[in-house]
This record gives C-alpha cells, sequence and structure tokens, in this order.
C-alpha cells in the first residue's frame, strides 16, 4: 500500500518541486557545486526499500528542477556541477537499522546516513536540512493520548478493546494528541530546514466533513494512531506560523486503481509488520503467530468488507516551505 | 585496552587541538553560529562506548579552543554563540548499529547519525567534514594481501596457521596492503575534509627499528591486520600529499601505566569480540565455543609470557591537517 502512495506522490513531486523549490543557495548564479552539499532526510524510514524508492524521486526532482547537468558521484567530486547529495534515513531508535543500511541501494549516487530518534524532537543542527520527505508516518502519534484508559475521563474507553467511534471525548483526545504531535514535527522541521526548504507529507487521511467514522477505521484506535482530514492538517500548519503551504491534495488510492483481489496472506503479513511490536507490548509475544493467523482467516471471510473499507481510505498530500526569519 | 588508548589520547587531543585547530570560517571574526554546523566523523566506531567518549573529547577541545562560551544544544540553537555538532558514527555494514544507536549518550549535546561502509572509500560528500577520528581500526586492512594464500608466490604463507614472522614476502605483502589502504582512507579524507580540517589516527604499531617482529605479534598475521611503525605511517602520508603531519607520538601503553594482573577471563572475551566474526568465516562457526574456552585455558598458562607481549606494543598517535587545494 505505501509503495502504492509512492508512486502516486512521485508525478506530484515532480510537478511541485518544478514550481516551488527555490533556496537561494541553490539557485545563486554564484553557486559552486565543489562544497555544496544538498541534504535531505527521510523521516520514519522503517528499514526499505520504499525510502530509497521515495528519496529517489527527490532527488530526480531536484535535479530536473534545476537542470544540473548530470549527477555528482561521491567518488567523483569535481566532475560535475551539480551538488552532492546528503541523504539520511530516520525512524525510531527501535528500527532495524541494520537491516536498513544493508539494503541501502548500491548504485545510489549518494552518501547515506542513519538517525535514530523521534521525528518530534529536533534531529539535525539548526539550517541544515534542504528537504524533509515524511511519507506515511505521521499518523503515528508519540502517545496514547492521556485519559484514554483512565477511568472517569471523558476520554476514558470504557471496557472496549477498539473504539465503535461515536465517543466525542475519545476523538477529541486523539485529533489533541495528532495536533500536539503535529506542532512538535513542524517545530522541529522549522528549527532544521534552510530558509525556502521544502517539508513534503504524505499521510493516509479521511476525507474532510466525513461522516461516522467507519468501524474499521476504529479498530486502530487501539494504537496511537491518528488519520487526519486535509483541514485539520491546514490547521495546525497555519497555527505554526512557519510554514506557508505550497500545495495539498489527495493522492489517488492504490487499491482503487489497481486491478487484483486482496490477496489475504500478502495483507495479512503487511499489518502484522506494522501492529506486531505494538501488540506485544500489550498482549505479550507468545499469542502473536496464533493470532496473526486468526487474522488472516478473518480476513479472508470478509475479504469485500475490507477491500470497501480500504477504498475509502485517502491519502493526503502536503507540500511546505519554510517562511524567512519569523 | 582501546579504552586505555583513547584516555592516554585524550589529553594529546586537547593539546594539539589547541595549537592546530584553524579552521577559518569557525575563526573568522564573522563567524555566526546560528546556521553553522561542525562536522565530526568516528570512522570504525563499533557500538560504543569507546566512540562516545573519545567524540566527546574531541567536541570539549574544540569548544576549548574557539572559547565558545557553553554548548549549543539541538534543542535551543538560538540560546548560545557555538555552533552545533553534527557527529557521524561510521563503521562496516555488518556493524551493530541497532546496539551502537540504543547505546547513543541521552544526554548528548549533538545531533548522531550513523553511516555504514569501509572508510577506504568516501563517505561523505566533498568539503563537508571538519574533523575526521580514526581509532583502533586502521590496522585492519581491506583484505588479506594478495599471494598470501597463493602456491608458488612470494608471499605464500605455506602450509601455517600463522606467519613465524621472518618471512619477508610475505611482510612485504602485508606492508604493500597496508600502504595501499592508508593511501585509500587519506584520498576519501582529502575529499571529505574542508581545508584546514584535521584528521586524528590512533593505531596500534611497533617500534621504529623493531628487531624481528615477535611471534606473538604474527599471529594476528591470519587476518587482515598490520600493524605499521610511524614510519612507515609517515611514508604513507607524505606520498599522499594532500596532509600536513603536525603532531606524531607515541602514547603510553595503558596495560603499562595501571597496575594489577592480567584478568584472564576479560581479556579472552575481549579478544574474542574482535576475533569471532573473522574466524567463523573461516572455521565455522560450531567450534567458536570451545576454542575460545581452550583459549582462556592457554592464557591462563601463559599468563606471564602474554603481559610480556602486550607490554611492547605501541600506540602511535597521528594528526593531520587538510592542505588548500592541491
Amino acid at each position: 500500500m505505501q509503495r502504492g502512495v509512492i508512486d502516486s506522490a512521485k508525478a506530484m513531486i515532480f510537478q511541485t518541486f518544478s514550481e516551488k523549490l527555490d533556496i537561494e543557495h541553490f539557485s545563486s548564479p554564484r553557486f559552486n557545486a565543489s562544497n555544496s552539499t544538498f541534504r535531505i532526510a527521510d523521516l520514519g524510514c522503517s528499514t526499505g526499500p520504499n525510502t530509497f524508492i521515495a528519496v529517489q524521486n527527490i532527488i530526480d526532482a531536484i535535479m530536473l528542477k534545476y537542470q544540473f547537468p548530470t549527477q555528482q558521484t561521491h567518488n567523483n567530486p569535481t566532475k560535475n556541477t551539480a551538488p552532492e547529495f546528503h541523504v539520511f534515513f530516520n525512524d525510531h531508535v527501535d528500527n532495524d537499522f541494520n537491516t536498513l543500511f544493508k539494503n541501502l541501494p548500491a548504485s545510489r549516487l549518494y552518501s547515506a546516513a542513519g538517525v535514530p530518534g523521534s521525528f518530534y524532537n529536533p534531529l539535525f543542527p539548526a539550517a541544515s536540512l534542504h528537504v524533509a520527505h515524511c511519507s506515511y508516518a505521521l499518523q503515528w502519534l508519540s502517545r496514547i493520548p492521556p485519559g484514554i484508559s483512565e477511568e472517569g475521563s471523558p476520554a476514558w474507553n470504557k471496557g472496549k478493546i477498539y473504539c465503535a467511534g461515536n465517543e466525542e471525548g475519545v476523538t477529541k483526545a486523539y485529533f489533541g494528541q495528532f495536533q500536539a504531535d503535529m506542532d512538535a514535527f513542524l517545530k522541529a522541521r522549522a528549527q532544521e530546514l534552510v530558509v525556502g526548504g521544502l517539508v513534503v507529507i504524505q499521510i493516509p487521511g479521511v476525507p474532510d466533513c466525513a461522516g461516522v467514522i467507519s468501524e474499521e477505521k476504529m479498530d486502530s484506535f487501539n494504537f496511537p494512531l491518528y488519520m487526519p482530514s486535509s483541514k485539520e492538517v491546514e490547521t495546525v500548519v497555519e497555527m505554526n506560523k512557519c510554514f506557508t503551504i505550497e500545495k495539498t491534495c489527495t493522492l489517488s488510492n492504490p487499491v482503487n486503481s489497481k486491478s487484483g483481489p486482496l490477496v489475504v496472506e500478502k495483507t495479512s503479513a503487511s499489518i502484522r509488520s506494522i501492529m506486531e511490536n505494538l501488540m506485544r507490548d500489550h498482549f505479550g509475544s507468545e499469542n502473536m503467530d496464533q493470532l496473526f493467523h486468526l487474522f488472516a482467516q478473518k480476513l479472508q471471510k470478509n475479504q469485500l468488507l475490507y477491500e470497501n473499507a480500504i477504498r475509502k481510505d485517502v491519502y493526503l498530500f502536503v507540500l511546505l516551505k519554510r517562511k524567512g526569519n519569523f
């Protein structure tokens, strides 16, 4: 699914970078490539290969925008007139960076580094990044919102394994947490990016003015997970004041645009890869095999229901530009 | 042992940085800390904690040299007038970066990143580093020198499990490989460092004009390992032409300077941690437990011999400065 989102985002990145990317240093006629580095961060990179595809799309879009003749290789610094690219792959400290590093494309024409830590905190020196990319990651909140497990709180998710979706207090607590987290994300990026630097956000969301949130969607409420509407994202960006919104749109749903039925085993494995760590913390590791076996069986039985549910998913694409001093 | 070398190197780093560190950008009266990053790489970092101690020593030496008032934190970019530090921890792609990242000091006042790959190749964009540090790593060659396992070659290490030490062809092949590797290392650093940037090398070596190399030393010849004399290091640096030699000296041997007998189990475990991966490739993993058990027994029996052997070890400290355009 994530791969599908990245593919749909590619055209959008090419188009918007061509119009919106304008970092003074690189567009200056006095630009000297021989000691200039263009720094890109992929935030919430996991272990590949999606992150490598996304990063290459961004590099290609930058090369095209500035019409650099051929890409600089780090073995050949004096040959071309493009800057060198330094790419930082970030994820939580418990991400498997060993696997990420082993998967790095051998043919890459950029220097690579891994950066452990939460992207809700600053991860880079001030004014040192040019592009920050965050795909399919900002829906993961920094924590379960406060109140969700507290008896008597208006957000108390009483006696349920998952939330049925009609409870205002619970929804409000989740949105509040999303807002705080997204603001922390933007503050960190505002600090790290040079003036004119870009933030690309792709995030699964809900349509604006969505009706009652579907039961399937709410299943995920056991987790620190929130899918915003594009209006909600815009609100948070505007309150932060450090960025201009250059583009927001929804990307075509890769499940919609591709034919072929849901592959049960693949889907189950992919959901397991995302969910297992979190579920293990709650339920213990000894039941996981059986649990996901049962899940795959359920998915098989309810294939149509599930397919219809994910067909309604929306993928938001947001491009932000770092303002001048504020 | 490595930790001991780092401790003896600390005073040397403070003294030499105070005299020799002079990077135009940071000493300029127009220096503006708010968007300046000082980049440090530790090459061959392993998983800590030695790398963190070494890096902190370097940062402290830089802070002192430039008399920056207090260290910049990456959470507080506007508060102080020191640059921010970006530290890159490099080692082979099969290093355990997951453990390295989990060990990162929580109280660190620098941004951290991991960089997988051989330091005999370029790892960073051109002119992007200010200090490169390489401690206890350059003795590991990029490969077993050619000829060592070839019947009929002058370097053929015939019928032996380890080299007895008197064979000129074998020694020549090892030094040739060291020379080629060290030159590749210097070429890569020359490209990555800004003019005036420093390279700190610490390497176990042999005294200049050493006599017959000891049998103990030669045991290591099964491995792609070479301990040079300081004259040999100087020769390679001079031939490379990109660096001035600012300082070479030998560091006091921590085994000499500390009282207390060799702790057999600790020593055996520490040697196992270095050697096991390489030995496993040759001899298979199934015998490793027994092998190191036997090794510990032998070490116990020959404790005095071993202690005398390592007391003769020399630790070289070399400080290089990147020349202007060449």
